[in-house]
């Protein structure tokens, strides 16, 4: 590390598709932090030609850029005796009910104590597993509106401006103080661009129970019917009965949980694409993929957060279970679940 | 006609797949009709050489029958001045919201206050249509437990045994003692080969909700997952969360509509097919195939009724509002729905 490097945050970034690179690229082009990225499925083309970049705030255009580093894997800090990550951003899919989870991926990079994790993913109680394993660590959420997509392979084109909120989650073992430093920081060097609109979040669960009015509802429905938000629109039935119902019971949901959102959010985020954007939001994505959905941390935690609670949420239950039962056949497509009757089943004879 | 034609009551046949090549081949091996087909994918095949069916109760490996006639669609008999029909046995798809319906394509060749309408479809209020059309003509219920496939063109396999039962539906127009008159007459002709089990059924209303419980259930989630019933059973939480509890609804609504299913039928139901059997219900495949299913009289029929009856059925419902975007889908795919805003469609904006 030379001097310059030493007034800068070290951050890993792992995760980069569309949001995980548009977050390492605004953090470097701040001067402020240098970014070590775990890559995947685009490492050897960004090894090779780095990343091409279309951004709004930040420019068309971009061609070749690579983080100061870029891995294959996620480095053990302790095994490979590699200085602490000031900052772990996670841009990764959230499914845990798949292995490897968060948590399994990230821990070997994580500094006891010291590296502030930062999770730029939807859902709820996506911190806990993390907050619960690592106590004296504080756990950021991101919350994006930007929509970034990683249209190849290394390519990356930023859909809408970047405004994001980051803050600590509540209920986390550490000091207040020393959490909101963290986040506080975390804003400085993200916005240290000049460019983009990051702002500090003293009210996450606020911010995410609003995010899920969103994503709960029109995510969900997306991935069982593989179909995208204006058809949804234009079919009228798809919302009237379940993409406006499922929104409400999430506000019912969240006002239980000390979150009370405004009135006319539901009709706000229907109409919040563009009519002309044929968007299919990212569960909806994957479904028609056949990869998984993260619809444990978007759909089964609101609805243990309403059984906890006791709020009916018979729309979403019906969803999730649903859900449930698709992400099973994309187990067993993908070879993680072979059917069998179990031990103890009764549905077995 | 000759003279043993006399004696045999006319039938037609609209829709031979395999519920209706078994119902017809069952007729005439009876010696008690004589069968007019009207056949559609399989006009040609079965024209130049017959069906090849392999039967449980009346013989495998029958190669080469033809109906007494074979027609590529349904007759006008009044303008074709063709004898009157006393029957037309109807095993087509029952997809009231889609052009044409079942009344639509069985008008022409219905004789007012004379055929007999033999519905041997599921679901509820399908007579309905035919007996407002046709109020002095009786409409009878044919519901079968019998499995039968076409696996190619013309070529049929039962794959359990007959058992059918036949009654007029309830609220007809037409006398009591007329309705019940045709319908044993049809039991007389349909039990003519002395092999199949066809009794007649005088609570039609009771026969149709308890088999409900089995279509509304599994085979509406079967379309809008597109698993099969073992697997259902394999995860467990399909049957849990959405088959058993869709049964339990479909129960309480047909208590409330006059028909009290006996205790346990969900369990029976739910155990009905073999475990070694991977069976997919009509409705999954044929959403799996991508095409229309019959979702409005096996699902949408007794959500309204159970709108009606002020019962809340809110599983069957959220998979009904699913099963409408899915047909919606359909209809895209095949030229019927182009997506746009409609006028009055108040997510246009």
């Amino acid at each position: 590390m030379g001097s310059i490097a030493m007034t800068k945050s070290r951050v890993l970034s792992v995760g980069c598709g569309g949001i995980g690179t548009m977050a390492a690229y605004t953090l470097e082009a701040g001067g402020l932090a240098e970014v070590t990225a775990v890559l995947r499925s685009n490492y050897s083309i960004v090894c090779k030609s780095g990343f091409t970049i279309d951004a709004i705030e930040l420019g068309k255009g971009i061609k070749g850029w690579k983080p100061t580093q870029v891995l294959e894997n996620v480095p053990n800090v302790a095994e490979e005796k590699i200085p602490p990550f000031d900052f772990i951003v996670v841009a990764t899919k959230n499914v845990p009910d798949v292995s490897p989870t968060v948590l399994d991926i990230i821990t070997p990079a994580i500094t006891p104590g010291e590296t502030t994790v930062v999770l730029l993913q939807n859902g709820l109680n996506i911190e806990k597993p993390i907050a619960e394993r690592f106590p004296e660590n504080v756990v950021l959420s991101g919350v994006t509106l930007m929509g970034a997509t990683e249209t190849a392979k290394g390519v990356v084109r930023q859909d809408d401006t970047d405004t994001s909120k980051i803050g600590p989650f509540p209920g986390l073992k550490v000091s207040a103080s020393r959490a909101e430093a963290a986040g506080r920081r975390f804003v400085d060097i993200y916005n240290g661009c000049g460019k983009v609109d990051c702002t500090y979040d003293d009210n996450v669960l606020y911010t995410r129970w609003r995010k899920l009015v969103y994503n709960s509802s029109f995510n969900s429905v997306a991935a069982v019917l593989g179909m995208d938000v204006i058809r949804m629109r234009m079919t009228q039935h798809v919302i009237d009965e379940l993409v406006k119902p499922i929104m409400l019971e999430i506000k019912t949901v969240a006002k239980a949980a000390g979150a009370e959102l405004q009135d006319g959010v539901e009709d706000f985020f229907i109409m919040v694409d563009p009519p002309d954007g044929w968007f299919m939001p990212s569960m909806g994505q994957d479904a028609v993929k056949g990869n998984y959905v993260e619809m444990e941390t978007i759909v089964g935690e609101p609805v243990r957060e309403a059984r906890r609670l006791g709020v009916p949420t018979p729309k979403l239950e019906a969803v999730y279970s649903l859900l449930k039962g698709q992400q099973m056949m994309t187990k067993e497509a993908k070879g993680a679940w072979k059917p069998h009757f179990a031990k103890g089943n009764p549905y077995a004879a």
